[in-house]
């Protein structure tokens, strides 16, 4: 890990920025794989399964009977775990959908928004060693709680055309519609444009590998909304003297786990817990299954002793954190500080694998900085606000001269003449 | 204008197709414009400024002198419809700033969100023969409203670089920061990375011609967020037999007069009122300072004919229309069917320009069908929202050993750690 010490403030941007991903060397391949699914359909589907995954099989729609069956396969401890997190993440993006009252701006002007699902949504769930099932839980439930009618899920498949039970069972309580077993940038052009198997969606959620973040970018520019940018996972951390160097190592190797790119940065006042923190990290490491991974993630990270916590809190919102955990004395204070980050854990207590799986928030986050900019998924993303306005005649004869004024200063004839010609209409009456 | 006469419900998915438009010709030379941006800062905006717009000064900042000076050029009829629209403005966006409580979801468990501004945005305000300050109200009151700490404002500027007064005069009612005389896809690129004179920001914002969409489309792959994506303006209109023919006739042409690309749809169930509107659309046409790009527009246009309200409504949905004006006996009860619109009007006095202008709704809205999955401009979209969780002891002893659960079904044993060994110093206590 990089170590800095009390770094001079001209430094503090510089610190700042992520490592650079090789950008656009696969666009042409993905623009290739749009291409091909959107003339050739479900075609497409099975024959980039079998070149990419080596599934030997042509089926695309998982049915009924095996989603079903799919419970079977599961522990009992880990369903009940499950609905635990189901309930929990229920409970808190339930708490989101919030009815809005109508604002008379004027005498009969009255205004007012209205919450709507988007009618259809496609899931991603990204398929390699480990079944994201959490990923699933993360997007579904909130999806279910906003009302969407049509929610599909793309997950890879293995070499027999299977997908993991613990996905399926997850689907299945969850109330997606349906689950389709293709991976890669063809679910996402599938999913964008539909194939005769597979219905076109109005908005992409969830991770994934190069590929199909490519792929979600692109067909974000021809009409699809997409949940946000994607980046490698972070993790920064807050400690002052009262943390435990244990747990905060602990929580800088989970993040750490997750891939090579991911980035994990510890700021902290003390110098004393800044070393501690390094040696539980080395002693910890050693018994991660995902061990390479970590080591190499943790190249990239730094450790950064700063003057106060106020100047690790200002670090903190410069740098914008995907997950920021604040294990300091008044960690309640400080996260009144906090002005961009995705989700934040309180106190020593608080690990982001409780906000990973658990305790009601959502894990889809902005990473890379997009915390400056972007909100984290939430029942929000599923939905989308239109607005309504009712103008009476007393408010039209309130309202309608300033219009004409500005829509002519606007040189825009057609504007005033439909607000002039009720004003006549009302004269004459 | 195109008339059809209850066509078949397989039809309508291609009714709603808008036209196509013309993609990625200019891709090369906004890609140049960004570069150039990027890495020769101020020097290539001048350079631009005087290429694209002829204008022979160097200065990029309107000094805090001229923006003063411009209310003395606006008559004070204008300024007070202005402030009358930003008074109906602010009360409408005001009412959008809502906190959210604290949700435990388990004993020991808290979650909340915090809505939080987006510190730095860059409003885009094109040029062109009017000046449309009406754009900057429904971008600079929410953006303040919000609490943007900085707020700046694009704009092309004329030969001699000045800015239109209308424009500094409402950016100086509405807080903006600073006002920069630039215009196309080297402000876009210009906000999105900074220069000497201006600053990056994180979010752009703003309608622009094919250069300005494109280099917003652009930047946002780079870690920018943007409103919205953009396409040509649309009305769609549901009237009944009720409806007054020469109102629906100026809401149509209102919209046409943007530009021949707008698209203007009239839906009824009264062949009566189909021809009465043609007719009077006729007629209106030939008093607009903007007939031309009218008269193109209209040949885009659709007029159609349905048994019932219930399949002009259902089509409407389907269609995703930016603006929606129900003028129909029973208006408010069509008007709770409404699933995919931007803006909606209710009844006969509520026409399109009242909302562009003045009602207190933003103008801002999303085109082209994308109002299926995407909201118009709100005070939302300059904040964003951070979760918040704060897990006591006990919560931790309630929730771990399903989160240990999990992360391993995950094959996270980091994830599982992070949790373990805190649960373990729970034990020890």
């Amino acid at each position: 890990m990089k170590t800095f010490y009390l770094p001079p403030r001209d430094k503090w941007e510089k610190l700042c920025l992520r490592p650079v991903l090789p950008k656009d060397e696969i666009e042409n391949t993905v623009r290739d794989i749009i291409q091909k699914v959107k003339s050739e359909g479900d075609k497409a589907l099975v024959y980039l399964n079998k070149i990419f995954g080596g599934t030997g099989t042509d089926t695309i729609r998982i049915d009924n009977a095996e989603i079903s069956r799919s419970s079977e396969a599961i522990p009992e401890r880990l369903k009940t775990a499950i609905l635990l997190a189901k309930s929990n993440i229920e409970k808190f993006h339930s708490s989101q959908i919030i009815s809005e009252g109508i604002v008379e701006t004027m005498n009969g002007v009255r205004c007012w928004r209205k919450s709507v699902p988007i009618e259809k949504v496609g899931l991603y769930i990204p398929g390699g060693t480990a079944p994201l099932f959490s990923t699933l839980l993360m997007l579904a439930v909130p999806a279910k709680i906003a009302g969407c009618e049509k929610i599909i899920v793309c997950t890879p498949p293995d070499e027999s055309g299977t997908v993991n039970p613990l996905i399926l069972y997850t689907a299945s309580i969850c109330g997606v519609s349906d689950v389709f077993a293709v991976g890669g940038a063809q679910a996402i052009a599938a999913m964008a444009f539909g194939t005769e198997t597979i219905p076109r969606v109005y908005k992409i959620f969830g991770p994934g590998n190069q590929y199909v973040t490519k792929a979600k970018e692109m067909v974000q520019t021809e009409g699809v909304a997409i949940d946000m940018p994607a980046g490698p996972s972070e993790l920064l951390v807050i400690a002052d003297e009262t943390a435990d160097p244990d747990f905060v190592a602990a929580d800088l190797l989970s993040q750490a786990e997750h891939g090579s790119d991911s980035q994990v940065v510890l700021l902290t006042t003390s110098n004393k817990m800044l070393e501690m923190v390094r040696n539980a990290v080395d002693r910890q490491i050693q018994s991660l299954e995902r061990k390479e991974k970590a080591q190499k993630s943790l190249e990239n990270s730094l450790l950064i002793q700063f003057e106060t916590t106020g100047d690790c809190i200002e670090f903190s919102n410069l740098y914008a954190p995907e997950h920021l955990i604040i294990s300091t004395a008044d960690a309640l204070v400080i996260a009144k500080k906090v002005t961009s980050a995705g989700s934040v854990f309180i106190g020593r207590y608080s690990c982001e694998s409780i906000g990973d799986y658990a305790s009601g928030t959502n894990h889809t986050l902005p990473t890379n900085g997009y915390a400056r900019s972007f909100s984290g998924v939430s029942t929000d993303s599923f939905m989308k606000k239109i607005t309504f306005q009712e103008v009476s005649a007393e408010g039209l004869a309130g309202i309608g001269p300033a219009v004409e004024t500005m829509a002519e200063a606007e040189l825009l004839t057609g504007h005033r003449n439909a607000v002039t010609i009720r004003l006549n209409s009302l004269k004459n009456d």
